[in-house]
């Protein structure tokens, strides 16, 4: 008998019929003879519906009592749910996050699980119990109700999966797994069956939004496998886990898009020490989240060009700051873009094999689509293009790195080079 | 600077633009001085909507998880009117019922208050802060969270008034106070300045819906002074408090009907020991609560006829126990009426003052109103008619006992007869 942590999405437990229909699933789980702990978030609407009465009230809500409100999300999930459990004939109790002992620092809106009390949740479970824990919520050591951010459940799931020991944690939603792009995007996207949190964690930064970040780095830091899979099929999911030798020999495990960043350059920056500083540091202060940086030389000597990407929706707060501070340092002209996307590939075997930059450069070069800036990492290469070449780059890639087909079916880099 | 707890009902926060209304209110009063602990109930509405939800689940959904889910009614209340206060610049902090220390019993659905650990509400409000608390909620000392029946934010908020010791409980809703009898079935009835907890729990019980029984218990038991007043209007409202000479003075205070009970008759009944039980056990085992009965003789020597009312929500449920227990003690036939009225004349003098009962029957008698049974207490006389001379009945008995003009004005019942 396994220890197993469920949790399903707001889309899964979206109406009546849909929280039945999960409740079937996990029963008869149940029934084969797992213990189960399920994990809840609100109904697919239910926490923006929230968020616009807070809006009503407030154009800037406070966070300790938005997070009161959001928390009734959940907490009407979680006891429809076991209702419905208990018409099926099993038992269930339901919890929110303070009665499972989810503790948490004290960032409303933005909280990080500190510990879990595991007590009150592995006495329910002695009892023969299917546990039914509210996600995206725990509270504070001053016992304020407290909620984790957009996707919080994933990281609750895994975060008591981590605490109770589970077996294994199994995020369902509403896709199959992880797939080697957006299969939205691009028909021919492959469902992975096995990915390492390494590349789980670069594909959920880089905008694949199967999973939420902090829930794979939960994950990876307490080495608990998560199952990503559909609510709504049996088809089997994909396993992100620690990495192993036949991880580390696929080059290139998928390819993620963000189209919701911009691009700012400052030109002519004089060239002395501190420059970066004086842009970037304003910019942290009003929590602008500065992804790529890239600096060159500039126009003339002694003067560079630095270009760097934020969030869209910080477009407008950056570009005052990027003025304020040209100003301030003597820079030249401000260039900017809000219409670029950025298109990542991702692979443990990167480390070891190289050209894989090249060949990306080599079939985006091909198509015409022009790369405005470039960033690496270990397993990871992003290249910014236009907003418009987003599909056709996505594409080209796919079918250069044959990702479409299995990773021992596929033809190996160095070969071609 | 007084300590005053009130309490705003449903209707008081059904929307957006209400609540902002009672917040400025509550800022007013805070601005002037006084300390406050606001109970709030769920939006109007809200409840029957969770309560819908609950029962496309389940016909019969479990207890704990109904409490689960009713409670996010008032959760959402006490986010959404801290955000409003605080955006009127004054300080506000919410409590769930868990959170503000109100532990009850395990009855989930009809939970008692069992004692409120006041530290956390005294905490806060020595911080200055408007505590704004979740009434209807607490939790049992298993953590489980409970409610307290419908109407039980009233309860709440005297209970917290004892247990806060303070001055006054104000419980602001949709109607300016406690009248003489229903103003929206007879114009003429009259705002009482001033009624005692006995009374005011007779009245409760009978079908005055201003109070919640079990809050006007708690003010009785602690002494906490209830004011009933409107959340729309500056009008000065009703003060329940302990008696006084001045009120023992008024013989009719109120006049309060019900319309959703009830007649059974069991005809000849043998009259022997043992008989009553024999009918009214298995009711109570059903739950089904009998308010008036009435034994007479029967058609034969040796044979009782027994009439009884019960709630009109349980009258095929009783109808089926009569049917049987009447065949197993070989009575005669069974009449019943579902549509009976219970008029009640309420008043703390009756206790010295005669004449009050033939009064009434006599103002009746000569509007051809058929009283079919009769029950008195100390300080009240029921009696039930047929339903449809409700209006009727109310309307004379509130003109023969002069309850229109204040009590000095009246003219005393002993000169008349």
């Amino acid at each position: 008998m396994a220890l197993i942590v469920q949790k399903y999405g707001g889309t899964s437990v979206a109406n009546i019929e849909r929280i039945q229909s999960v409740a079937r699933r996990v029963v008869e789980r149940r029934k084969a003879g797992d213990s189960l702990v399920v994990v809840l978030s609100a109904r697919a609407g239910e926490t923006d519906r929230l968020l616009a009465l807070a809006r009503e009230m407030s154009p800037d809500p406070d966070p300790r009592e938005l997070d009161v409100l959001l928390a009734t999300g959940e907490q009407i999930t979680i006891a429809l749910f076991s209702m419905a459990v208990k018409e099926l004939g099993a038992e269930a109790v339901s919890m929110t996050g303070y009665q499972a002992g989810i503790i948490t620092d004290h960032h409303h809106g933005e909280a990080r699980i500190s510990w879990i009390e595991t007590i009150p949740v592995m006495e329910r479970l002695n009892e023969g119990k299917i546990v039914v824990v509210a996600g995206f919520q725990g509270y504070d050591d001053e016992g304020n109700i407290t909620t984790l951010g957009r996707g919080g459940s994933d990281t609750s799931a895994v975060a008591l999966a981590a605490a109770l020991g589970a077996e294994v944690c199994e995020i369902y939603t509403d896709v199959e797994g992880v797939f080697t792009t957006d299969p939205n995007l691009y028909s021919k996207a492959r469902k992975l069956e096995r990915i390492s949190f390494e590349e789980m964690l670069e594909m959920a930064s880089m905008g694949a939004k199967v999973l939420h970040l902090r829930s794979v780095e939960f994950g990876m830091k307490y080495n608990v496998p998560i199952m990503v899979l559909s609510s709504f099929t049996d088809a089997p999911g994909t396993l992100v886990t620690k990495e192993d030798e036949e991880m580390e020999k696929v080059v290139v495990s998928g390819i993620t898009y963000n189209r919701n960043e911009a691009r700012i350059t400052l030109t002519d920056v004089p060239d002395m020490p501190g420059m970066a500083a004086r842009l970037f540091q304003p910019l942290s202060d009003e929590d602008v989240n500065v992804d790529l940086i890239v600096q060159g030389r500039g126009s003339v000597p002694g003067k560079a060009n630095i270009s760097f990407t934020v969030p869209q929706k910080d477009y407008d707060k950056t570009m005052r700051v990027a003025e304020r501070v040209g100003r301030e340092i003597g820079a030249g002209r401000i260039h900017s873009n809000p219409n670029i996307s950025k298109i990542s590939l991702i692979g443990l075997g990167m480390r070891s094999h190289s050209g894989v930059a090249s060949k990306m450069f080599t079939t985006l070069a091909n198509e015409n689509i022009n790369i405005k800036m470039i960033s690496t990492s270990e397993i990871k290469i992003s290249v910014i293009v236009d907003e418009k070449y987003t599909e056709l780059a996505v594409r080209v890639l796919h079918d250069a790195f044959q990702l479409d087909k299995p990773p021992n079916e596929r033809i190996r880099i160095q070969e071609e080079f």
